[in-house]
């Protein structure tokens, strides 16, 4: 077993109220626990920070449990099995699974921890990316979910983040045409140049009627599919520039995680002008075809088809900053957190 | 023809602010107008006043241009062909169309005029709520767009309203129980004993919270199906008290038709945690569909499976008052004007 003999954990020690303040989390040293039958101990090697992690931080119903005060943060990691009573996950074997933001996991039969072929990647890290829930999110989303094709119109917001670049370049290898929302003229840039999206819009400073105006004048006749990742704003800017019979993938709200208030969406009216299906979903609904979709962005990444960026940051205690920048727009790729 | 020679019309003059003002109409007689080859007159008997309505006025992109100032206010109505220069339309016919509030209207080729057959109803209002729009409306949105069945739950808002308590009792017809929310306790009870609902929840005084906990209380496994009305805290009500892969049809927002600022939905979050679809519909995409809609709720009539009310307000002098009461929740059963 790793020799340190202690466990680093970046633990909740107070819920947020709003934005995560410093003080809600502490990191804290504690002495490695004896396993127990079938049980196996992970060293983590990096972490992923998701947006969704804000939301298991409140003590409310939700698709999973609540943090509990005093515990680790959830979080997926990637780590090598370092002890094990559990012949399924030897010593030396490598798994993905959804554990917490310390230096040793426990995982057990049952657990969501699966091992991983590390040579189908060049790197770690891209099983919490592109091969991760990260990537399979946007794979989901718009080959199942959405499915456009040729002669749509794929509408991205937050399309400068992870799941986003990703969604607009699967949405682009189908044939449909890809518009992204993001903030500021750089990651428009980016969008464009880097991830192939045909148009690029910057929300910054612009209101949901504005943002419509703009996208109505690249699309139209209107946006037949559309990727959600923010809210707001947004959302209701994409309801304005719906064609008849438009799909949206509800993926996530980020926009409203730290609001005390939810904006909400005010034009829900157009769904029905519209005529419209609005399709909430979690990846993890498509648990038992996480192989296929995985199988499916490997080969993309393999044909040079998909361009993703991952931004790592350094060390258990940058875990608090690393997660804010999730919601200041400052990050590029998907934000992993290497332990 | 008709022998008065006049039409009287209850004419938009300006375009409400809100909620509208008695103001923003005014009745006007005018000559009746000679007919075009094809044209035909009809004497318009009813009216049917509709929350839709209520979006025409506005001067807004919609699935139907804004009423023209100075033009009179659209609706459907029933009548009979009193001149005719079209043999498809002879003088006689009875009528369906989407004309406007006015004693004669001009129906053309390719308008929205259908001939009904009078037999088929025992009164012509009939063909304004359960065989018109309204019953079609409940049709179609209960049975193609939800289509809950035996074990089901079906939670409708406005459920004490035309389209609402039709609604759920075709929900009752195909199995699944049905929760109505409704605006007082005569409401409610009406509910349960004239529409055969399985339960039903007064809104008054209540937010979201507190709503969503008595719908759990009544469907402790959750909601499979929400036919929504109305919008605003129902809405959110049934977003927190959703099954997993839900289906919500949103067939209108009437709590926000008269906002200045849209409250909106606050709670779409759920529709991801939920694996939850919502889908915006109008009636008119069912259009190529409406006899066989009409027929298959004309049997259910027939058979005594279906209980609905009519309030008839008389004289086109009452059409703003009649008009606002579909607002003000004062209202039983569909609300029609005679002319």
């Amino acid at each position: 077993m790793d020799g340190s003999g202690t466990n680093r954990r970046f633990v909740l020690v107070r819920r947020p109220a709003g934005r995560p303040d410093r003080d809600d989390f502490a990191l804290v040293d504690a002495p490695l626990a004896p396993l127990a039958e079938g049980q196996f101990r992970v060293r983590n090697l990096y972490a992923s920070l998701d947006p969704a992690i804000r939301g298991w931080l409140d003590d409310r119903e939700s698709y999973m449990p609540p943090v509990p005060l005093g515990e680790a943060v959830r979080a997926t990691t990637v780590g090598e099995v370092v002890e094990s009573l559990n012949p399924e996950f030897p010593v030396g074997a490598f798994v993905v699974g959804l554990h917490a933001i310390e230096t040793h996991s426990i995982g057990a039969p049952g657990g969501f921890s699966q091992r991983i072929d590390p040579a189908m990647a060049p790197s770690l890290t891209h099983f919490l990316s592109v091969l991760g829930a990260v990537g399979l999110t946007a794979w989901f989303g718009v080959s199942e979910i959405l499915a456009p094709g040729p002669g749509d119109v794929l509408l991205v917001s937050g399309a400068a983040g992870a799941v986003g670049s990703l969604a607009g370049q699967i949405g682009r290898h189908r044939g449909a045409r890809a518009i992204g929302i993001a903030g500021g003229p750089e990651k428009c840039r980016r969008l464009i140049e880097r991830f192939g999206f045909d148009a690029a819009i910057d929300y910054r400073g612009k209101g949901a009627a504005a943002l419509a105006a703009e996208i109505r004048a690249l699309a139209p006749g209107g946006v037949s599919h559309v990727f959600e990742n923010v809210g707001g704003p947004a959302l209701d800017a994409a309801l304005l520039s719906l064609k008849d019979g438009a799909r949206l993938a509800l993926c996530g709200l980020i926009s409203e995680y730290n609001a005390a208030e939810p904006v909400g969406a005010r034009q829900l009216w157009q769904l029905i002008v519209r005529k419209a299906t609005m399709r909430g979903f979690l990846v993890s609904e498509f648990l038992d075809r996480f192989p296929q979709g995985a199988a499916a962005m490997a080969a993309l990444v393999g044909q040079g088809a998909l361009r993703f960026d991952e931004h790592v940051e350094e060390g258990i205690e940058r875990a608090y900053p690393a997660f804010m920048r999730l919601f200041d727009g400052s990050n590029e790729g998907k934000m992993i957190l290497k332990l």
